[in-house]
């Protein structure tokens, strides 16, 4: 390992991440610059500054990230409505790369020779932040205190936190939680605890972003959400930003009950891990999303999304937004959703979502040929006749011969 | 096309088929077999045998099939957790190639040389029953006569009754909906009439199997569901045949208002079309089965059932269940699924279900590695850094050869 | 099927779609418009006029489509290293769209209601030339004639010969092979006669585009192809068109004996069928690619291509290049071709085509990494244990678990 | 790290791993088991057991696993047809996990606590080795001397060997090639040397299996190849055990020029690596495979397999044979092979070979439908109208809605 001048520190203000400002100070001998961003974790960032002067930071970066996190990161990735292994909608993963590429650009600014951060060695994150950094930057250096120091119980962490005179009512509420919780504009997390047992139910008073269904309105919410070339722009017609969009599902969500997730995971490091997950507005978002698909794109194109859609979330979930695999996979999804235009009308009811009408100027959805009725010739059933013999040629040929199926 | 002397006609008992084994008798001058099975429809299947002799029909097959239907098809099925366009559990796609089978095997016995069914050639049953009569019996002859009358409207067919005699309170109560229906034991389906326009919402009065969400009960239903080898044996540890098993499920779905669905989907055809859905007991089975799987599997293999699914719920949507490609997408599916044990713990609230626990003697959740806690060594975190070092090599290659990835 | 006054046929000057000029003319009484296209096949193209005219054709069609063709469909097919059923280059397949597209662009400037073509309705053809139609121009009428007419021998279309006094010397020298031939700048095709036997040899006199293997000469012919964002520029050195460019490939290897198959293949309408294909500089073309994509292109991303390959073949076999499944695909692949430049040296002898050298400006080959001397700590060999530490965890996790695999 | 007892070690007899056995028992003070195999390499392997007993080796275990290897592997991933990234056979990837399966049975067998091998920290075989190592008994442990020790170059080892009183004898011919070369039954590979410049030909007198197409006879040679459920069984009518059938394909193939390769290929571990690999009678199984397949396998089937195939082939190369997702896959692959019966007659000729004719009981081809000829009603050339017309519908309703695909 060469010597490090200086690193750029993901900060979040918290007591790990203060301990590390310090433990890099003392082990690496170099200058630490804090980064600090808003993307919508719902705690104030800006207390973050007297924290990291109070370590002696001199270069301290603190960023309001919702829109461009919102923009360029989470609406792509909708597109695809993508889910990893069949439920999770990401909400951690795809918040990494924006912290990755923004800690190279401050690294680049204030020629930083290293980057850390505060994600422990048997996790996804340590990874989605490391192949990021080193994608955009491949000399950069990463320290990963996690994986190197011995204050591995709270315990030493607090003792070093004495002897090193870091105050330790950095220590927020919300750490005293026994819960691992994580949160931005797309969802909260939560980890450990009880929840390391997979068949005990979690606790009502775990959940912080939605009231339960059974504390929801008795009245449903209807909503009315319109997009536009595949991203949402507007709710019940006020037209929004992305963050302001995202923020305003997040509420109409969570006060219905909706988005709560409890499954176990497959980490990319080799492990199952329980999660349990609240993505209020993302879970909205994918239903009408699905919706609004389903009369604007072609059949064939919308099967082939939902069969690159899994690799598509591994992708992300691995940590590799910034490959040129994820770019080659964008490609195709962003072709297929400049037709993606229209409004979906949603139904928000304890705990559930549910399309209860969509149009489109683009629908493909024709009327005329669907209909039961009499349809004057738009369609002829007797095409349907030529179409199966010769689809099941094949199989007749095969039968012919002797092939058995049952 | 050749003379035929006798053909198996799919026979509900309806008008509709009714009028189809008149019209057979007539222009094909030939004698017809009907054949009429319990798929758990909901209605009696016995006075279809009065109806037919009405008609003068000889050879007369009714069949209880629930039980082979549930555990050879809906349960195989379930094994990919398989859904088309990303929401719809094929209810209806599914039953048709057990008729199918049955329509072969009775045309052998009788030695019917052809077989007809009711399907309109709008549709998707019509390439499912021939795509399947054709595979298994290449010589057979198919007769869809509703791609060959002109009894195009209601009125028409009326008339036809009234000319030869057929007695039309054989229209049920159920054919006086104004949605045309069809229903077995893992679903009910409604399309047409107001549905034909996409932007309206399905009528409260519509939905035949489920309560409302709204008028299910305040109080969550919590049931535990227990799997062996992929497939459901036991409700709250009392072990039922599988269609026992199912008819409890969508009790319990129904009551609590789980399984609606209301979507526009793609059919094989061409043409999208909306269709509402009631699947109540496969809505619940399909979150259980996620949920046991997240435990039992290995990452890898539940990745590659996630890729997939797709294409194996377009093969089972598009009528290929009696396909070689059919078979051999299931050989891999069954293959990963004898690890699949185990019990998983449910609830149900007001239109949603919800995974709550799921326990193992398979399961791969190892708590020693994936916990907050001291691990004693269970996992290196220092194993980390090489595992994103060499995962980076390639992304850092080519930064260092000047590509840009932002 | 409503009145047609003007149809666009796709005449290539020969027996039959002379032939076809007079049937139109009187089975439908309306006004033939002639197309004919050189694409490469190796006939003028200019003596078709004089042929029409003699047939009272008034508007007449002669195109020089070879650079388009060459530009628009050959090399874009070629940037996804194409192969239907791991073997044939779609030499046939490919040419279609584009006289598609070119018989409406003719309908639309004639004011023809109608296209027509000479392909039997037992291939592949007569679906590329109708879905590319009514991709198209959805509202277009086809005729079809070889899947109407009763003229369905020889004798029978020269009975209608002589019957119109349609001149039979129009049969050109080619028309007597006993074959089925197709050709363009991108192959020659035959079919029928004693390949109807797969087990029969190819007579050496059938192939008309290469000499022989062992007719090839004794001494290799060594070239170097250059490529610029996946599509070839230069034969050594020297800049050319793209047409120009695979005529030059195609003399090159066919005077080496190269790009000769025999295979049978499955037809999109269900049957297998034999073929026999010369495809010299396509298979020169295909090798050079691979090899400057393996020094150019991220494993991930060449990866991806591999998989998505054959579904992008079948479409493009199917007939399906009109289609926005085809455009998603092509998004992915051409994103993924910028990076794709440099130089392949290619050995040629007597049959087979060697890539024996390859570089780039782009490339990510990095011999300071990959080699077996001294690396100076570009490469870390510890990283190695982690790396397959992590990759093996969940492996040894199942067989901790009892889980076993032999 | 634990204490280590005894360690199993993968021993060719050569120098590097004569070293790696004292090495192992200096640093480790532990017993050391040898294990040297008979793939099919073409040397002796009776004679490292004096050399081991030389080295104090008490446990000596030479096996004769060719039969076992063809059969068990080489067999099972011919039925995918599988080739790496195009091009690659997997020579090297193949006969790993069988090594692997052996070093642990021999270390359960002789309760050895470890497994060693002579691969480095560079390569994929170490990835390979370990991966099956771990998948079979998690417990293991791995120790991977390149890894570890600082004998980082040759003059290094030599000085090792005369302070450790090695015999330097051990040294063959083989290995003063410049290159570094490994072989078994299905090919020999050569690396490093002047390959590791991607523009530089391969010199001639480097190949060691097969003559230059140059020097290959000017007479074609013809076999019949014999197939049952996949598997080569026979040739030119002989049935021949596994190994002597591959055996005799080397033969024939090495006689003619065919199978030699040379390549760029991504590694497992991240970089780019150039090989050159001699695989004769893997090449020409391949190629009689397709054509066996080509007759006997529903298309879907066949299209199917080419989609699952490159990530088949990926899984082998890097290393994932004893995993839960090869089983998955290989079900599928086996389940689809039990119709490819027949016989494929081919023609070798400097360095090409060529299928010419197939032909089997199980054949699917139907001549009697693809003929050019008068088919007598076998197949309804008006089916296909129907057939055009339902597969253009959603093109044409786009299209008719305005959606532009040029």
């Amino acid at each position: 390992m060469s010597k490090i001048d200086k690193v750029v520190l993901a900060y979040s203000g918290g007591l790990d991440t203060s301990v590390i400002v310090r433990w890099l100070q003392e082990t690496y001998d170099c200058e630490v610059v804090t980064f600090t961003a808003d993307i919508g974790q719902g705690e104030e960032v800006e207390p973050a500054r007297a924290k990291a002067e109070a370590l002696g930071v001199k270069e301290i970066y603190i960023d309001d990230l919702r829109e461009e996190y919102v923009r360029d990161f989470v609406f792509p990735m909708f597109r695809a409505n993508t889910i990893y292994e069949g439920e999770y909608l990401l909400g951690t993963s795809i918040a990494r790369p924006l912290i990755a590429k923004r800690l190279i650009e401050i690294a680049n600014e204030t020629g930083a020779d290293a980057i850390s951060h505060g994600a422990t060695g048997k996790g996804n994150d340590q990874v989605r932040f490391e192949l990021g950094a080193y994608a955009l930057k491949p000399g950069i250096q990463v320290i990963a205190p996690w994986r190197e120091w011995d204050l591995t119980s709270r315990e030493k962490l607090m003792q070093y936190c004495e002897q090193h005179k870091i105050p330790v009512d950095f220590s927020s509420g919300k750490k005293k939680s026994p819960y691992s919780m994580d949160a931005n504009l797309l969802h909260i997390s939560y980890e450990g605890g009880l929840l390391e047992d997979p068949w005990a139910e979690a606790e009502e008073d775990m959940w912080r972003w939605s009231v339960s269904p059974e504390a929801a309105p008795d009245q449903a919410t209807y909503i009315t959400l319109t997009f536009e070339q595949g991203d949402p722009v507007a709710i019940d017609g006020e037209r929004m930003s992305p963050a302001t969009l995202l923020e305003k599902l997040n509420k109409l969500g969570g006060a219905n009950g909706i988005g709560r997730l409890d499954i176990v995971e497959n980490r990319y490091v080799g492990m199952k891990s329980r999660g349990c997950y609240e993505t209020p507005g993302g879970t909205i978002l994918l239903k009408a999303r699905r919706a609004i698909e389903s009369i604007t794109l072609d059949r064939e194109v919308a099967h082939m999304k939902d069969e690159l859609m899994p690799r598509y979330a591994k992708l992300i979930y691995n940590g590799y937004w910034w490959s040129p695999e994820r770019r080659m996979l964008q490609a195709a999804i962003d072709e297929s959703q400049q037709v993606v235009n229209g409004e979906v009308r949603l139904k928000l009811y304890k705990g559930s979502v549910s399309a209860v009408g969509r149009r489109s100027a683009d629908s493909l959805f024709d009327e005329r040929i669907a209909t039961f009725e009499e349809d004057a010739g738009a369609y002829d059933q007797k095409d349907a006749e030529g179409f199966i013999k010769l689809n099941a040629l094949r199989l007749r040929i095969a039968a012919g011969k002797g092939r058995n199926l049952i």
